[in-house]
């Protein structure tokens, strides 16, 4: 089985569930808002998260991108370990909801600790269709690049502990935890493009 | 007509029902919830029912891909039975919700009975389109490989009368009923991948 | 610019519009509603309304993909006719929700004229953009078929008069109306079934 | 990296921040309205806006079409740069609600302000992506048409002083700044049509 029509259906699973993080703004305005400039300003949170989950989903665009690139064939089990990640990057919304909800209130921790357990499981799924995909290279192309290879299986490992570190300082200071997710993704944005240019030069 | 947008236009209805389930998890939480962790604790049914009707679609994508695999051509009839067939899948996301609202009180019967027929009708619709297809090999490749139509037109077979049985246990003990759809979908998964491995190792 | 990009955008706004349509149903039923099954039962126009959009946007979808098989180039205005008629399609799911809501009720003349208008300008609209490409063969593939252009103009002219009658009708019966919307799809689908078939085996 | 799948990701969010308009539209029409024609009338501007914002984007995803076709190859920079373009054409959905809501009251201003500020910054990106790959031909395919080229930086850097203009107009009189943001998406496609057709018989 070939990869064409998997990539089709997990490009739609992105794009849907990046595009429907605009509910999330949406339900902060209610029609009958008395003033309706303070409230756009009050509910600048939720355009941080929509923002940061937006580029979150877009980095695991990339990164899943650069692994089927890799890869020319699907077994089963690819398959369904690509519909549980896809599972987990649909669930995303939610939890990026419910952080700007309640950052100023009681229930910060169980937010901020719901949004970083569903983005290591993302990290924990990822690696696991990685490691199923290129362990005795079982899915890769005949003409796949040793180096890129390895480059991918360490650079995508560190999700999972940076995911989870962002998400255990979740629990004792919610703040801090949200401005690492922020973070996390920036870095990556940084890190990656200035790398990917380099390799572009080189 | 070849069939390359037929796959497109099957991919997105996929995707977009699979995604569009999230809002049954997000519509379980109001944002002036009291007690957001207990909330998000008390409301695991619908995650279940998330994921449970996730990976169901996710079995029919899949499904539907193999179909497509030995078929090179569309004929008026077997796109509008392929649309009937999509307009069942894009249904899907409507009796999922009700499971988790209505598990636990007196709609549990009819939550559970409207899943189980709505999963019999995809699969009676999956069945006519693949029939329709494969009798005398009428939109078959020239090159389709016979033992695989064969192996096709057994195993799916079995999904009407596996869905129609869970479905009448479910009006007799809805909560075994939901434990039966999401074993039939957790035991299709692992017998798949397992028979997919031996298929690709012979 | 070739068609590829364009039919991509048309098919997702065409699933996109048509998975949408469950949300309608959805709202039929409030999470505390206290008889399910009877509330479930209650609602069948809702089903209804969704079935015949569902078929109505299939059947829109078919027939732009047979265009679209005739034409091998698109300038600016074809594609800002299309993206015009896709605005029409994507408008849909609203009027198919009115009509379920509205049909035992003071409202119900209202919603079928809304909803036969919506058809009505998509069929004009969907003209426009055939007449535009297919006049002096303006973006016809150079080896059109001449019968299959003919046949398509002869066929797609039909459309509007068919639905202007069927809304005029639901000026004066809403019910009528509503039944004619559903009967067109449906004598559609057999009809060019039946026709498909012959052709194919001629 | 090739472009094939930053399109498909480009695409799907097109059609589906087009297509989720609609929902603005229907959360205008509660369900126990009790005069739906006069209802159906009254919130025309919600038609106006959903119009307006669907060519909108259209026109976007025309030009971002035009961008690629001169394009063969992407990088990290060009992606991430793609990301936050469309993470800006997706939020546009949310200020079109809100305009044909506040437009009669207090909060005219605050809504078209938002409009108008989203559409700048989604100008002021599709210029940095293009301006990224163009400049010394980064990523422009090797057979690109020069003429083409500078007539796309030219045409381009238009659109963030006219929607400036229109948005600091819109903070005078936020009329006629709506009038304006329709005016600009009308007369671009008029003018572009016309341009596309003469380009296409010369």
């Amino acid at each position: 089985m070939n990869t064409n029509r998997l990539e089709t259906f997990a490009d739609g699973v992105f794009a849907i569930a990046a595009t429907l993080l605009i509910l999330n703004v949406d339900a902060q305005v209610s029609e009958d808002v008395p003033d309706l400039g303070g409230r756009l300003l009050l509910i600048w949170p939720s355009y941080a998260a929509y923002a940061v989950t937006f580029f979150t989903i877009g980095i695991v665009w990339v990164n899943h991108h650069t692994v089927m690139s890799q890869i020319d064939r699907a077994d089963r089990v690819f398959l369904f370990l690509n519909i549980g990640f896809l599972m987990l990057v649909a669930f995303a919304p939610f939890p990026t909801r419910l952080i700007p909800e309640h950052i100023r209130g009681e229930g910060a921790r169980a937010a901020t600790l719901t949004y970083g357990i569903t983005l290591v499981l993302v990290a924990v799924m990822f690696n696991a269709l990685w490691l199923y995909a290129s362990v005795g290279a079982r899915l890769l192309r005949a003409d796949h690049d040793p180096k890129v290879v390895k480059g991918i299986t360490r650079s995508y490992r560190l999700g999972v502990p940076t995911y989870l570190a962002a998400t255990l300082i979740s629990i004792v200071s919610p703040t801090i935890g949200v401005i690492l997710f922020a973070a996390i993704a920036a870095l990556y944005i940084l890190e990656s493009s200035v790398f990917g240019r380099t390799k572009q030069s080189s």
